[in-house]
């Protein structure tokens, strides 16, 4: 079964203080609904993926909210929480839902509002995520992450310096974005100057708090599908340990590359087929230990392929993060595995506008993660 | 495809101050899987459904942590939020998953820790399903079922003693449950003298806060199949707006009605066909309305009908809450949807000891609602 995206599109991600999640979410809705160019009655069913409505909105129930608010019951709705992974997790089971035959037409929904409470607060939520004994300990995600920053950099011997060469390409890439939350390049430099928030990552070697919502028209019905296309070739979804000191390896995620193994496998293509990929860049580390659980750098290689211009628009041949990832474009956690496919999908199809990195690419790749690895998805797609 | 149920199981439904989550997810799986005699490699995912553990246990990024508290890790796993019917929806998109060729076995977990949050807090928590208005105004669930109530009693004239005898049915079904929260039969003059809640609504009309897990194993592999069984044969969901005063009925609820019709429609039978039902009785009006919306009453006529003992076990034909339903059982939210197509599976497979309602029963159908009706799932089970 041939399932398309038909309709894709996101609002602005960032400090969004005069906009509620209801309006994010209309807003996504609605434009992705008129480029697919379907009537929303042609919707059948809504899948939504969303952390922090219950935390930080007292908002629960939010499949059947959001299926009041964008005009759609009674259609069946779905809310999917995965930590940072929810929107990948949505958009998984939303295409489940196509495959076995009960809907068509569906809209998956990425929604997060995240600047609204304070910044204790959202750090706690956040820690939701993660387990007792890393809650107890006091630990946040700079410093889940910075543990897996020191142990690589210590394996592999790169320095902070190299880390920072993430920041910058996806600094660089999201120049480009006009809804990215930040679009002012870095350097190696500024990257070093900034706070040092939990060694060895600084303030730019972190991803933003954001606001921002993302949706995606997928269809199964060729009578909704123009001549030209892409469609989702794989979704697989692995999972893993909840807290770092009970895995083996703090320098590669398992369930992403449990993911990885069977979506290469159901594609039946390998890394090397990939023109564009939207990785889960949480932190400066978390790009590097991605680009090689799904194969684009030999282990350990990671940061010398970055530094080299691997994976930058204009001189890679595989272009990761062309929206400047989490890093840059901004990370509203349920929306950002739905932004991540909108991505790819815009990329396949030539209508990145400023943000085109790649031509007349075929396949590409989407990467969510959530917790510090507990979850992973990862999608392919294919243009047609 | 034939999708069947080859293990279920509870643990103890009540205040359960000496089992965390983690312990009562693992004792439920760990009997289902040792009824369905599969070894737990052969589990390919994992759904979970829990509405509260984000507001009351702080934790989210939940079909993760049971995947690893349960020994399933790297497998994927979800969890679903639905309010009151996260068990339902869970169990629906789990069926999903098998029927579009992904899994073959799965395990859909139901889980929910309540009582060890003082009653402010879960009230609160609850209203999380709610609408912003209904909070803004103070309005808790006893008040909105007691405003169905009072709809529902000044249009078909009933009597709040009309009401008491679900309650009186449901504890006389639950005397017979080993595994429920109360085991005392109770009369109307004990509901009538009963602490007035939300007036109509009297303590003894509404169910309880509750603790309890709940483990189905499902498969579409032939080969771990007994020669007797139960399969699913519909798996429907309807929605509907949050707010009551939304909608242009307060007797009813549309998304029930959705998904019934359509569950009907897919399982090829209607209500006269049903055997044995588990309905969402989380306050004694709200049975009276699913009675009518699946058509098993007349419009109007639930009351007398219950009066009748036209769904008591011994004296009806079709059986509602043969567990003791939400009222004498108990609701653990999240766990409530899987426990329903447990206690169905039971009565089909006439194993449900004591309370054993149905003599080779044939069709049974499980009815579960999220928040004051803004969703709901309709699950309808054959013996084979």
């Amino acid at each position: 079964m041939k399932i398309s995206i038909i309709g894709a599109a996101t609002t602005k991600f960032g400090e969004l203080w005069n906009s509620s999640p209801r309006e994010l979410a209309k807003e996504a809705f609605s434009s992705a609904i008129t480029q697919a160019n379907v009537d929303a009655k042609k919707i059948e069913a809504l899948y939504v993926g969303n952390m922090l409505g219950g935390l930080l909105g007292h908002q629960e129930n939010i499949g059947s909210f959001y299926a009041e608010e964008l005009g759609l019951a009674p259609v069946p709705a779905f809310r999917l929480e995965a930590a940072c992974a929810s929107g990948g997790v949505a958009l998984h089971n939303a295409i489940n839902s196509i495959k076995a035959g009960l809907y068509k037409t569906v809209a998956v929904l990425g929604i997060e509002k995240m600047t609204d409470a304070g910044g204790d607060l959202v750090a706690s939520a956040l820690m939701a995520a993660g387990s007792d004994e890393e809650r107890g300990s006091g630990i946040t995600f700079p410093g889940l992450y910075a543990l897996m920053a020191q142990a690589y950099m210590a394996q592999y011997k790169i320095s902070e310096q190299d880390l920072a060469e993430v920041a910058v390409k996806n600094h660089y890439h999201g120049s480009f974005n006009h809804k990215a939350q930040f679009r002012f390049p870095v350097t190696v430099s500024d990257v070093m100057k900034s706070s040092r928030i939990a060694d060895p990552l600084k303030l730019l070697d972190c991803s933003p708090v954001t606001d921002g919502g993302a949706c995606l028209i997928i269809t199964s019905d060729g009578a909704l599908m123009s001549k030209k296309g892409v469609s989702i070739v794989a979704s697989e979804v692995g999972t893993d340990t909840l807290a770092l000191h009970k895995r083996s390896s703090f320098t590669s995620l398992r369930a992403a590359k449990e993911a990885a193994k069977r979506a290469y496998a159901k594609a039946g293509v390998s890394a090397e087929d990939i023109d564009v990929a939207e990785v889960h860049d949480c932190f400066s580390i978390a790009e590097l230990i991605a680009l090689e659980d799904l194969g684009f750098s030999e282990v350990g290689k990671a940061a010398g392929d970055v530094k080299k211009g691997k994976f930058t628009r204009g001189k890679g041949r595989t272009i990761v993060n062309p929206s400047g990832g989490l890093k840059a474009c901004g990370h509203p956690v349920g929306a950002t595995g739905i932004k991540q496919a909108i991505e790819i999908y815009e990329q396949l199809m030539g209508t990145a506008r400023d943000k085109q990195s790649v031509k007349n690419a075929k396949i590409g790749l989407a990467h969510n993660v959530g917790g510090s690895g507990a979850i992973a998805t990862v999608h392919i797609f294919r243009r047609i």
